[in-house]
């Protein structure tokens, strides 16, 4: 399957001209799960053509505002545009509450349902799975309750061995029985073990969303081998004080994170509106962590 | 003094990838007047270097989100910003009782005060006066109660007309008094009347912003000799049935306005998003009244 990634925004709280607070959506098959949705998001998408109608899962990490703003204008343009089919909120159970007077004022006739999943933020939990992918939460460490979240790519089928099957004679129809595990009896009564009639599937994709956060060994834990982790990089490390003090994290410091849990590829986003010029991220990441990369808006990232 | 209004965002309900909802600047003489606050207002905003600090007054037309829906976002940079000075929000009362819990819970620290200012959208209200302008509104025809507002320069003094009074000999210390409006006594004893020591001031100008609304006699009474008038269009006069269904206005509708009530220069703005060219707009507006520009996002208009 695979996820590709696309930014819609990625400054931390005050917006720049150039720069939309955070926002982002992960395409695994054909559907587009949001996660965030700052100001700005349905413009967002509009501009990198996804298409409002595969939108039915959103995923809040915690409420700041540049996290959530946008989530009443979006919702409203899904009602103008007659959408029907219910769409799905994970968020602290605050966000409901929140939501929900505004909602009513503001689209009386809202055409679908929303349906509110509120998680514990303190601890790891399952939020979404289906045949191919799960989500869970990953607990951060902010001024406010906040999560991460890890999508995960279910493993895959093992693949039938062709070679191995005509040599032993599995007959054509024995091949689903195969595909789903089972061992093959030959006509003289071998026992060939399903391992020997298959292959190793393709490794299953993972990838971790982490704003926003200070660094912790939890979080490496969290985030161990994921194939890609954005990773927010509120500050450069001339302002480690700030970020420590702030519960935000440097670049260095995502890069460090990246680093020990042996993540594949990072994304550094959630840059602070002080910094004009993101170029310096870049190269304090890749000091220490060399496949890193900015999540700047508009871009696409296949994990 | 004269006005300039900068359009920030001038699409209806629906933003599209190039054109954001409502909300304009008119500036007169430094001071900045935001009308409306769509999605995304801060960052046009910035985009069009509309200082946050010079931003103490805000008019909200109607609650319908694509006029509102940039408040939170707008307020949180301002606090980020460490704005200490109070901001004034003249909206119906509803607005107050929708905005302040979001406020308390994403800006519990908020160091300024908002001063909400609730009026009845039934009647024409001053809301608002210092020494050189006062704004009011304008009753418009909506779904919703909704109204316009009316800026208005205050008249202006006469100016010392100087060949006169040399030839009556008025000494330089008397001055003051003659434009503050007093007569004046030769030394013959003859008394020269003001006008006769003065010039007419230049005129006072005015702008009326209107949307959303349908069109009527009692709105062409309301704006008559604004120097500019906003009015919405937010469909082509092929959408006539459509246009009085959801009391909106074409843009001929708009134009005839403009017309009946004298104005100087008509501006079009909250085009429906199912146009992508807004060309046929000026054509319809301009077959009725030749002064009508299209409202677009980043184009300011002196008064």
């Amino acid at each position: 399957m695979g996820f590709s990634v696309t930014i819609l925004g990625s400054n931390s709280a005050l917006p720049t001209s150039e720069r939309n607070p955070t926002a982002q959506v992960l395409e695994a098959s054909g559907r587009f799960f949001l996660i965030d949705c700052g100001e700005g998001t349905q413009m967002q998408l509009r501009r990198n053509r996804v298409h409002f109608g595969r939108i039915n899962h959103i995923f809040i990490s915690h409420l700041h505002g540049d996290h959530v703003f946008g989530l009443p204008g979006l919702i409203s343009s899904f009602g103008l545009l007659g959408r029907t089919r219910d769409l799905h909120i994970y968020a602290i159970s605050d966000l409901e509450r929140l939501l929900t007077p505004l909602i009513g004022y503001f689209n009386r006739d809202l055409p679908f349902q929303i349906i509110y999943h509120s998680f514990n933020p303190e601890k790891e939990e399952k939020l979404y799975q289906d045949q191919l992918l799960e989500i869970s939460t990953i607990p951060l460490e902010h001024r406010i309750p906040t999560v991460g979240f890890l999508f995960k790519e279910k493993p895959r089928a093992r693949k039938i061995n062709k070679d191995v099957c005509d040599f032993y004679k599995v007959p054509v129809k024995w091949l689903p029985k195969i595909k789903g595990g089972e061992d093959f009896e030959t006509e003289d009564g071998e026992l060939i073990k399903n391992h020997q009639l298959t292959l190793d599937p393709p490794p299953s994709v993972s990838y971790a969303f982490c704003t926003d956060t200070r660094v912790s060994d939890r979080l490496v834990e969290a985030v161990r081998d994921v194939d890609m982790l954005y990773h927010e990089a509120t500050f450069l490390k001339e302002q480690t004080d700030l970020a420590i003090r702030t519960f935000h994290s440097t670049a260095e410091q995502a890069a460090t994170v990246a680093s020990n849990a042996n993540v594949g590829k990072l994304l550094l986003g959630h840059f602070s509106s002080r910094y004009r010029d993101l170029g310096p991220f870049l190269g304090e990441a890749r000091g220490v962590f060399l496949n890193s990369f900015l999540a700047q808006e508009g871009c696409s990232f296949e994990v």
